[in-house]
């Protein structure tokens, strides 16, 4: 991370000093929201998808950010400038403000934080294993910085040798914490749970795929004994088969034929 | 705020120079716990009640304190004498800390602060009124630094004339976001919900009373209908009746004798 720089509201700084006065609502009450993006030798990907995301989350949370559309891509093009990292994650954050009574959104802090980032094309192979969770997050729809039960559990994944947990809500299927989920049945059908998760990006961009059944569904719990394949999407992990849910194999156990396509398309459309 | 100090780990800072990198856990992922309490005359009250929540939220959200408490104590001791606000209330912040991923906690960063605070003795008569909310939080028993609900909704309570939001789950009856609510029965019993709550310290010191049918239970959202009292506690509001709840009186719609008995019994305590 050395001699990278982050934006905090309008200027450039090291991220060594990249700092917050500690009156920010983040920091005393949790209260932000984000948005996350990848460049892939050196172009941002679906920016305008993400972008779209980060003022609606701002929107939604009552917190208005004081650069317009244009304003924020000039101040992302600048930091990519500054940072000249090709392959990269860039992080758009803006928090709750300097409050003065640590209770009321104040003018909000715009962060905007690049690091690089590699994808890691072994990790399709390998899959992934996931361990259930009864939790429905809250304000689902809108992109928090609210991960306090996702990093709570990490323990407890670890300690079922899972890589990561998959959210139901009384049985009813959700999202991980960090990507949505997905299921392909006996039928071909690729389904994602409809409502009361984010709506991922690369989720948007596999639902708008030719050629296949994919579409939103109420998933259940149950239906993974009798699915053929599932998957989880998000920027940094792409796509990922999921070989086994608390346990019990998906399917015959290992990364499946529409996944792998599913993955193969995704692949391509990010460049 | 002018020429208050903060401590932020073992060092004083001025308060207008206290800050965190946005690398910390609590900006980039919401993960922190506090606790809140109040000095007197120049004493803190109930100290050993809070530090005893403090420890105990800090062990279950797996952040480690690198002070004992002697060491805070003695902290807390130190930025009390070099501030000098003798009605005050001071704040513990213990947050996820630097992380190196922005998602894995790493050493916790414990931060004290202290404002000036006078209780208002005329808040008691005015009472408040409350809109219910269906929604539990997470991790209730954690005194966690989320309220990422509670500040989304205020500007429905505003809209519904509220004072303050009161969350039911499915009807049964929780809490406020930052205080602990009982009812009064027509029998004369003083009930609080029992689970799925945060275990307040003027909510603790109420149980303990003698003389007073009062206890932990379930309680619904349509007892309210039959209550003859209600009331809030809280180390900033002690005991504030609540006169209304969605639009309907609770009670006769005024202060009741018994929360006006507990809340002498609570003023005496604090000193």
């Amino acid at each position: 991370m050395n001699n990278t720089y982050a934006a905090i509201n309008n200027t450039f700084v090291a991220e060594t000093e990249a700092r917050l006065l500690i009156s920010d609502l983040a920091i005393q009450r949790g209260y932000g929201i984000f948005d996350y993006l990848r460049t892939v030798n050196g172009q941002p990907a679906f920016l305008d998808d993400h972008l779209d995301r980060f003022y609606h989350s701002a929107a939604f949370m009552n917190l208005p950010v004081q650069a317009d559309r244009a304003q924020l891509k000039q101040l992302i093009h600048g930091l990519m400038e500054k940072n000249n990292l090709p392959h990269s994650g860039i992080r758009l954050t803006l928090t709750g403000g300097y409050s003065e009574n640590g209770y009321t959104p104040a003018q909000p802090n715009l962060l905007v934080t690049q690091a690089p980032f590699i994808f890691d094309k072994n990790a399709f192979s390998k899959g992934i294993r996931l361990v259930t969770h009864n939790f429905q997050r809250q304000l689902p729809q809108v992109k928090t910085i609210d991960y306090l039960q996702a990093i709570y559990l990490q323990p407890h994944i670890a300690e079922q040798q899972a890589d990561d947990v998959l959210y139901h809500h009384n049985n009813s299927l959700r999202e991980c914490p960090r990507a949505n989920f997905f299921i392909v049945t006996a039928n071909d059908e690729v389904l994602t749970p409809a409502h009361h998760v984010l709506k991922g990006i690369t989720r948007k961009k596999i639902l708008a795929f030719s050629g296949l059944k994919v579409k939103e569904a109420d998933i259940q719990l149950a239906d993974l004994a009798n699915a053929r394949e599932a998957f989880i999407t998000s920027t940094t992990k792409e796509v990922l088969p999921v070989l086994n849910v608390d346990g019990r194999p998906v399917g015959n156990g290992t990364p499946g034929r529409i996944t792998a396509d599913i993955y193969e398309r995704v692949l391509a459309l990010r460049g």
